[in-house]
């Protein structure tokens, strides 16, 4: 049989609807940063690409925090596939939760029926790493999808509702504390808006309570914030949260978590309803794939080509992907930028494959742009390369930086009217509780 | 015992907590038009306000529909009570949901606890009336809460993505169906607003689809829309609709939903996975008010000064309220205007009451300042008074109306917003599903 019939043999087993095509198929599971840089690049090239996502809209994780603390809504910052892929012919979104991979048959199981592919790109991301404690993942929250941000804050609005509404000052003191574990970006970032919300919004919302009602605890682990960034950026960022009256823990973990009390590995008793986890991640990954390509942190080992091992049409990119070599030998960072870099570059190896290009010549190749994180208004820290700076030209450099990177203009004017707004008028977006919050939803 | 140890004795039965104060208090049910409008009022008088809601937010019900079809977003017409109430010290605001009133003890019971009143005000509105049909009530969605509006998008869009999923001709048609019930405002501007979503949005987002996919079905029961507009209005909207391939169907009712076959008086079936039903609202009255103050529709009968019948301090506003006297044998119309005047005049009412100014001279009398409807975009009908008039002009003064009655400059400036984009783009905002739509919610 040619390679067209084994196409067409495959497409028959299938049982979602597509618009015919002979082309060649690239089937791409999720559309985060990586799944959607390589669909943006095979757009109008001889191949038909399918990209299935539980989700119809792609989510632009680094300003979660800012939605989980009401600065900004959610169509802020999730953009639909379908105005992203507009009218591109070879480009087709489908709906839908894969189940399992038979890689054996080229077939994807989702929960609406099958889809054949020719190519596999498995772009599924992290999600968070609890590290098997199951109270704490039973009572705390962790952001890693839009819906997470929305639970944190009807969690945080609807325990500032409920203190009002208590006697009890023990009850009322766990209602407004926070607990943030996780020193990272995530965590940092989290805990400054928090703070800010503490300082501008709470006095104006709830005049009924003193200022100092509510208390914001960061738990790092080791003992510098923001490990993977340079010293400087460690000690601004502590000194900046510090100013804003954030507790910070060093050399400090969570042990257990019932939903009211935190216990701490040095043994500190922390009486608080609102858990934020920000502490790890684990790759998300379909069943299907054999346990020889799993490393540790749950992610699929690739070579070089981004070819996940075992495999000869499986490829992995982003969070999910560990390019093992001796210059990565842990993989490359889960980040924003690994994702993109390495949905573009899989985009040009998948057509040199199709085209039939041997050999391949090319390898990833991470380049390290730098590294921003923010800490509440007008205050962040960068290391660019050799370049590393703090304070407000950082912080526009970020605010630059995020507007740019969000997709479309509505997005974009959005968040810049957003932003705008609560820097002349410390105010935020409206806090509404649209949903209730129930523990695991 | 003199007045205000009575109030003291009342406080001491309760269980939610209260700033001290020995004003007499005010409890509002419900921050509808009319709860919101006695709220507004009473600022800075001498009595204690409490306002207690279910949700933590003011819902501007008239756009709903635009939610609904994803031209606006929840943020943009529902507003945080805390923001509206500021920092008026007489002002205070429950998140809790009423379980019942107890008259005779002057408490309401909430799922929170129990708060006491001197004088109560319910101000709950109105819910779907499904008239008894349960088949109907179960598989279809009225548009009485934002989450209703939210639903009916998620219904929607996920229906659309099912659409291209399936390889089955009427299994598709089924899913982009599209049945409104009722040729009141509510359904006319929903018709209007889902036939532009399907001349504008569906070729853009859905490439796959001919434009002929949508079907939308407008059923009204009497013989025309817009039964308490003029008849200038009634035939201009009729004629509207028609423009934008609506089937308005007059003189016909649903008999009869079992979530795929609508089954009408006349006989016909209407395969459609989507029925949204505003053909009828009811009075939503808390438990604990007697069975002899209940009228036709579950409204509460009140006098002129919108006493309910049988109390001494309780009033009814809004919706829930007939005031029933010769002039208005059935009460007044359930709209927001109604809603907003009685309001006002029951904050002025109950301050005269309280200042023992004996007799209340005063009546509530309705102004009638018109009505509005609108069709899609640059089309509406306007009967002002003996003016009447319809077109371009109609559907500015439209947009001018209800841009003013949106609370708050950032909600204003967003609603202005998207519907300038909207004007110019022909597209909407974000088409998201963030909470999945699943039957009864």
């Amino acid at each position: 049989m040619k390679k067209n019939e084994i196409n067409i043999k495959n497409r028959k087993r299938e049982t979602i609807c597509f618009p015919e095509s002979t082309l060649p198929r690239v089937v791409v599971i999720g559309g985060g940063f990586a799944g959607l840089a390589i669909v943006e690049k095979l757009k109008g090239k001889p191949v038909q690409v399918v990209l299935i996502d539980k989700n119809n809209f792609y989510q632009f994780q680094p300003l979660f925090y800012q939605v989980a603390t009401s600065g900004l809504e959610p169509d802020s910052i999730v953009f639909p596939f379908r105005k992203q892929i507009g009218r591109s012919k070879n480009i087709i979104f489908r709906l839908a939760e894969v189940m399992e991979i038979k890689t054996e048959e080229n077939i994807v199981v989702t929960n609406k029926g099958t889809i054949s592919y020719d190519y596999l790109v498995l772009a599924t991301g992290s999600t968070t790493n609890f590290f098997g404690m199951e109270n704490v993942e039973q009572n705390s929250l962790g952001m890693k999808d839009i819906r997470d941000s929305l639970n944190i804050r009807h969690m945080m609005l609807q325990n500032l509702e409920q203190a009002a509404i208590t006697c009890d000052d023990k009850e009322r003191d766990a209602l407004t504390n926070f607990v943030i574990v996780g020193g990272g970006p995530a965590g940092v970032e989290m805990a400054g808006a928090l703070a800010e919300f503490c300082k501008y919004i709470l006095p104006k919302d709830y005049p009924e309570y003193p200022a100092s009602i509510m208390k914001i605890y960061l738990l790092e682990a080791v003992d510098e914030l923001l490990v993977t960034m340079s010293d400087n950026a460690s000690t601004k960022t502590l000194s900046y949260l510090k100013a804003l009256h954030v507790h910070v823990l060093l050399n400090e973990s969570v042990v257990d978590y019932d939903g009211e009390v935190v216990k701490t590995k040095s043994g500190k008793e922390i009486y608080a309803r609102n858990l934020i986890w920000t502490a790890g991640v684990k790759g998300q990954l379909p069943k299907g794939i054999g346990n020889q390509s799993i490393t540790r942190g749950n992610r699929l080992i690739t070579n070089e080509h981004l070819l996940v091992e075992g495999y000869k049409n499986v490829f992995a990119i982003g969070d999910l992907a560990a390019q093992i070599s001796s210059d990565t030998p842990r993989g490359h960072p889960q980040v924003a930028q690994v994702a993109i870099q390495q949905g573009r570059f899989l985009a040009k190896t998948v057509m040199e494959i199709i085209e039939q290009k041997k050999p391949l010549t090319k390898h990833f190749i991470y380049k390290d742009k730098g590294s921003l994180a923010t800490v509440g208004k007008r205050r962040a820290v960068a290391d660019l390369g050799k370049l590393k700076f703090s304070g407000y030209t950082a912080w526009l450099l970020w605010s630059l930086v995020h507007l740019m990177s969000i997709s479309g203009f509505r997005n974009k004017l959005l968040v810049g009217m957003n932003w705008a707004i609560s820097y002349f008028s410390y105010d935020k977006s409206n806090r509404l509780i649209i949903r209730n919050f129930k523990r695991k939803l």
